[in-house]
This record gives structure tokens, C-alpha cells and sequence, in this order.
């Protein structure tokens, strides 16, 4: 059975959002058991959970001082209970401050052995008619990495990829600017040859942005400067286009008209880019589950981080990680 | 009166494409005195233009040293050409490999005094009511940047909004992985500093990839690498939605419909989105006005790349650039 720790108190919109997504997710797990943690009085009408009481919560801006120093905030309490072994927990779900829940599971989860430094993982659907998700990491970690980083990025992303999405021997390319093995940033140049010769992950040679949502590759490795600017500029450009295609719909009674015609097409379609559907992203590189919710989260996409959660645990990805480190 | 040196050769889909794209260009354009270099059997059919001949092309991965070496190439030769003072020539168009005509442009053209480095710039439309367009370098001109660099082009990307799009006083960000001052890479945080200091710039601090659409700034700075892995995956997630917005029209027979009663609006919204309508990148900090069109024009879009050389030649951008680094 998959146990999950839920900080109630890290979303912008307040305990309110969380405590939808926690039922929305419930009715479709049922099996899963689930441990909150925060305020008792937000919290008091959550009956028949296990609730972990903890009165402060970290700054949105946080970073490892005041995730040591705030041993009563939400997230702290989340985090540590995840990695109590008497909690037998597989993870832990928070909407905080990013830098805060990224200090938090490196410090108190802890690296598993063998990797230099974690990743934060995110999935983008594949535009193609085939489907399927591109697997992209690091997106926003760290601030630089070195190439012996990159190549255990895509060795985890390749098992990450295995693991959710089921893909067989996922392909792995290196995000750059040109096609050529000659092309990348001075960091890239190194990471290629490293992961040339490296016999655990299927590596198929530089990417370049264009070819992410396509079926070019299903693991995209980048420094995580790199793929923080490119999550966000994907997220920009998804999120403008949408509200373009709202207004073509809107411009007329005509065009209002059409909607009603080729409504359905568009829900999937947007349903599919829909960022709270994707609602969150994984560190990778550490003992436990441990999941990043959007930070203005709302019941739906505080359920869809959460979903992520239960995947990971469901498909023993942790468990995957420690092993491809050994071998 | 412009007069603009037009590379025929250089399109993937050959001279009949650029010749397309002339006859457009000059229909709206009767004004501007254009020559031509290419094969003459090739350019025959064009009566009325002054003709350079070149019978050879440079290719498409060609770096440097084959642009010093392919005298009759015919991207080397219009790169010449419009160095030529006697041509009294405003700037040269090129839809050659990339590499090659950086490489023509800045050992040809020369880089303006004072100027460190050239950068690539793009422009992508805001997606919001005000419109507008945010101009964004480098895109890809460098692999590698140092803080310094970076200042300039924030001045050179300055100068260009304003005397492209008329902006007063353009806002100016530094791409990075936050919004307040502590983020960005080690080389954006240094480049952060001198920012603060320039008062030649209307600097604004950081911005971030899901800002670039919005109004939230006028120029976006970032080194090569970062602009153009953000360049390439803006192309790919708006084709990719592009792609899906028609597969929505045509799931089915009600489908179809929708789109003839919604047609207007998504015509409009298509046609902003389309890279055709973009067509090129100029670069900024060389001498004469220098447009780089698509390696895959067609005629619409090496139109477009010409449109974009001769506003930036009505408008003295090189002439300003110069005095912006005088000053």
C-alpha cells in the first residue's frame, strides 16, 4: 500500500485548495493512505485522516537556513515525517516555496547514494499523434551543473521515463543550440562525450527546443539554468496560445458559434497542455517520493501532483534509482 | 533610398523560392534598389535587377574557414558586396547556413567600435490585447558569454526595439530562472550587477520564460546558448499547438464546421503566430544591416526576412547602434 505525507499549508490559495485536491485524489485512491500536516483548526474537518500538527509555514523565497530554523513550519514537518522510518511513508507532497522543498528533501530525504545531485523532473505531453511524454530534467535544481551531473541526469531520467511512462529503453538526448555533435554550450560539449561512452542510457545525441514536443526523444537532459528557462518559456507560450484561442472563439456570435461545433477537439487538446493537469514535478536523486506542487495550486492541480505521487510510489521509481546506481 | 543585397542562393528550397520573395517584396517595396547574387542561367528571368554572378554556395554547417576560402560562394559575395563602399549599400539578406553567415557578416561586415560581440536578435509577438513585440537577444550568434557582453546587448537590443517598433524607452530584462535579484546563472548575476549600474538601459531586473509573451518587458537579454534553446523551443510549442488547433478543426464533420463560423479569428491569431511572418534574424552590432531568413524560406517568409532588412534600414538602427556606443 502507498503511504503519502501532505503538507495542507504550502499553496498560495490556502488550506482550501489543498484540502480538495487531498479528496478529490481520495476518491479515486481510496487505498492510499494519506498523513496531513498542518493547522489543527484548518484542518478539523478532515475526518478519518491522520493529521500531523504544524503551526508555521517557510517564506515562499526560503532557502536551507530557514528550512533548518523553522522546525514547526508545514513543509519541515511533511519532509521529516516522510523520512521517519517508523512512518514507512513512500513520499511527500508539498506546494511551498520551491528553493525551500528543494533544501528540505535534499537535507532531510537525503541523496541516495551515488548521485552527486538531485533533479527536478518535468513531463511535457508530446504533440504528436502517437502521444506520450518528453521527460526533462534538471529543471531548476540547481543553478549550475558539471557534465559527470548531466550524465547522471539522464541515466535518472531514463529510469524516470522507464518507470511512469513505461517507455522501453528510452531514448536520451542532450537539450542544445544544433543538431551536430560539434554544437553546445562548453558544458554540453563535455556532457557528449560522456555520455557517449556510457553504456546505461540510451543516448542519442543533442536536441534542440524544437524537437522536444515532437517524437524526437523521450529524456531531455539540461543544466538546470538551461531548463528552468525552457519549462517556463513552454508553460509562457502554452498558456498565451491558449488564451489566443479563447479569444478566436470569442471575437464574434459567429466564432461562438464554431466553438459550440468544435468543442470537443478542443477540450482534449487543451485539456492535454492544461498545466494543472500536469501539476507538479519530482526530485529526482533522493530516497524518497518527494513532489513539488505548483505554488498557486488549486484543488485540481493539487490532486494531479498528488496523482504523481502515487505513480512514482505505485512504480517504485525511488527503488529504480538506488538500483542503477549500483550496478 | 534602401538598397539591399539579396544572397539567392542560400534557401533549401532553391533560387525559386527567393526569387518569389523579391517579386513580392518589390511589388510593396517598388522604391528600394535591390541586387541580386547568384548563378546567372538561375536568375535569368529576373530583368530589371542589377545581377552579381556566383557560381558557387558555402554549406550548410560551413564555420569560418570555408567562408574565407569559397570566394564565389554566393553569401560571401553579397556580404561583400554590401561592404563594398562604392555600392552604397544599406545591408545584406541571406537565407545560408547560420554559422556561415555569422562567420561573413562579422569578419566582412566588421563589428562597430566599441562593440564586443555581435548577438542574434529575434522578435516574438506579445500575446496580449496591446500587442507588440518583444525583441530578444542573443539568440544564438555566441555559444558562450561573458557579463559584459551581455550589457551590450541589452543596449543593442534597446536601440533596436526602439527604432523598430517605436517603443519609447524600452523596458529591458535578463533571462533567468527567478524574478528577484539573487537569481539567474553565475554569469546572469554578474551581468545583473553592471545592469544596475547602466544608465544607458531601462533596466528592469530579471524576467522569466512565462513573461516573454506577456508585457512584461520590451528586450530580453541571454547569452547565446539560453537564447537559442529559448528561441527553437518557442518555435516548436507554438508549431506543435498550431499543428493541434488543426487536428481540433478537422476531428469531424461538426468540427470543420466550427472552424468555418470561427475562421476570422484564427486566421488572425495563425497569422501572428506564423514564423513565415517573422522570417529572419538580424544581426545587431556589425556594421550594415545584416538579416539572416530561414534556411527553409519560402517565398512568403524570405519576403519577410527582406521586410525586416528594410525597416531596420529605414529606420537607421545600424546608424543608432553606433551612436548608442559613441555616447
Amino acid at each position: 500500500m502507498v503511504k503519502l505525507i501532505v503538507d495542507m499549508m504550502g499553496s498560495d490559495l490556502g488550506s482550501a485548495a489543498t484540502k480538495e485536491g487531498v479528496r478529490r485524489f481520495k476518491k479515486n485512491h481510496p487505498d492510499c493512505e494519506l498523513v496531513l500536516v498542518g493547522k489543527l483548526d484548518e484542518l478539523s474537518d478532515m475526518e478519518g485522516y491522520e493529521i500531523i500538527e504544524a503551526n508555521d509555514t517557510v517564506g515562499m523565497t526560503a532557502g536551507a537556513m530557514e528550512v533548518l530554523r523553522k522546525k514547526d513550519a508545514s513543509m519541515v514537518k511533511a519532509v521529516r515525517a516522510a523520512a521517519d522510518p517508523e512512518m514507512h511513508a513512500d513520499g511527500v507532497i508539498s506546494a511551498g516555496g520551491t528553493g525551500a522543498f528543494l533544501s528540505a528533501a535534499t537535507l532531510i530525504l537525503k541523496k541516495i547514494d551515488g548521485v552527486k545531485r538531485p533533479a527536478l523532473v518535468t513531463s511535457f505531453p508530446k504533440l504528436t499523434e502517437k502521444g506520450g511524454y518528453v521527460t526533462i530534467l534538471d529543471c531548476g535544481s540547481s543553478n549550475e551543473n558539471t557534465a559527470e551531473e548531466l550524465q547522471q541526469f539522464a541515466l535518472m531520467g531514463s529510469l524516470y521515463s522507464n518507470a511512469v511512462f513505461g517507455v522501453e529503453n528510452p531514448r536520451c538526448g542532450l537539450v542544445a543550440n544544433g543538431s551536430e555533435e560539434g554544437k553546445g554550450s562548453p558544458l554540453g560539449k563535455e556532457a557528449y562525450k560522456l555520455l557517449k561512452e556510457d553504456t546505461k542510457v540510451n543516448f542519442i545525441g543533442n536536441v534542440e527546443g524544437n524537437q522536444l514536443l515532437t517524437d524526437y526523444t523521450d529524456v531531455a537532459v539540461c543544466d538546470g539554468f538551461t531548463g528552468n528557462v525552457l519549462l517556463k518559456t513552454t508553460e509562457g507560450v502554452a498558456k498565451g496560445m491558449g488564451n489566443e484561442i479563447k479569444k478566436a472563439f470569442k471575437r464574434s456570435c459567429w466564432s461562438k458559434i464554431g466553438y459550440l461545433f468544435a468543442k470537443k477537439g478542443f477540450d482534449v487538446f487543451m485539456g492535454k497542455m492544461n498545466p494543472k493537469k500536469i501539476g507538479g514535478a519530482m526530485l529526482v536523486g533522493v530516497n524518497y517520493v518527494a513532489v513539488k506542487a505548483h505554488g498557486n495550486s488549486d484543488g485540481e492541480s493539487f490532486e494531479s501532483a498528488m496523482n504523481i505521487a502515487y505513480k512514482l510510489a505505485v512504480n517504485n521509481v525511488v527503488a529504480k534509482i538506488k538500483e542503477g546506481f549500483v550496478k
